[in-house]
């Protein structure tokens, strides 16, 4: 049965997934970057990316590929999607990932303001959904077909499928890493009361790999 | 130099130190004992304890005998060392630990209620203070000479010491459960902007071990 999963959401050791003041240069926040020195080098990372075929092997590697598998749409916030806030201007945006995006399938973007949908090459198609987390994961439910429905981020977004107990799988890896603020996975969050547990624990030499379940 | 060190504090995913609801039934507080799976069985804390020779041994076990090397003093919190709040009733508690404490040198304990010492079996001598944690800290030092000040916890009095800038080195354990509320470790406090950065980071099978120095 098709699933709505986030996979590779990466924390630091203070709990945060992005760091403050996200902007054109920091699309992660200040500091963000530290955060994906697990992931970057994967051979998974670098063939979506389509910069080479090489690249780590192993557990880090394996946990992106699991990410990568069995997608047939994602879910992310605003943010996730553009450095602007409030209403969409006509000034050329489309994504951080360029003309081809890594995606490959529907995407749908929370927003509170309408716009129509962005149709990009290799597959992947925006679509902007101002009705609210529910209406998203439908729609996204209905793309995927069989296949499951990753949450991309940011935190605020993971955080508000989390509360409301839509998400089936959660893939957290923590970073060696200090952030001092940003944007926090699960403060306020109480996870036991909503019923998850860790179910896989894998460490390795750049991160800790968590998964939980319901 | 004698440093002031956290040494074995050990979180959940989720951030927290200690679960909520601390009682007689629940020194660490509910789920807190998920926590220190990683430390019980090593040899050090059973031989600590005085409860057999044997024990686990490796990584783990190294990080809880770094813990118990070159100490001349302890400070603690007062939830540490009871479960009772308010000025100090003649109720015969004399902490958590029974006649022979594991600490075997003077222990410090935060509090805002006079106490005259209390002089245990083995070499712990428990001191009351209530002028502050820097007055802790001046006495701790005091006493330990050369030798090293050991924060025992909790997750508030940490914080405190933490948020002076009076902490050497940190080591933290993060444990793969999620507890979901109780004692936070970090909440709110901006690590980078207080100077510390891991500086060493050990996974094993049951702990995340870091340690952060400024």
């Amino acid at each position: 049965m098709s699933k709505l999963r986030v996979n590779c959401f990466t924390i630091s050791l203070d709990g945060y997934g992005a760091g403050p003041n996200q902007d054109l240069q920091n699309p992660l926040g200040e500091g963000g970057r530290d955060l994906h020195q697990w992931f970057v080098p994967t051979k998974t990372f670098r063939s979506m990316l389509g910069i080479g075929s090489d690249g780590t092997t192993g557990v880090d590697d394996d946990f992106a590929r699991r990410g990568a598998e069995n997608l047939g749409a994602w879910i992310l916030g605003r943010n996730m999607f553009a450095p602007s806030r409030g209403p969409w201007l006509d000034d050329g945006w489309r994504g951080w990932w360029g003309d081809s995006p890594p995606y490959h399938v529907p995407v749908f973007v929370l927003t509170h303001h309408a716009r129509p949908p962005l149709e990009m090459a290799g597959g992947t198609t925006f679509y902007f959904v101002n009705g609210g987390i529910e209406e998203a994961l439908e729609r996204a439910k209905q793309a995927a077909g069989e296949r499951d429905v990753r949450i991309g981020g940011g935190a605020d977004t993971i955080r508000q499928y989390l509360r409301a107990g839509l998400v089936d799988e959660l893939h957290v890896a923590i970073s060696p890493v200090v952030l001092g603020k940003g944007e926090h996975l699960l403060q306020g969050l109480d996870l036991r009361a909503l019923g998850y547990r860790v179910a896989q624990h894998v460490p390795t030499a750049a991160a800790t790999h968590l998964v939980l379940g319901r």
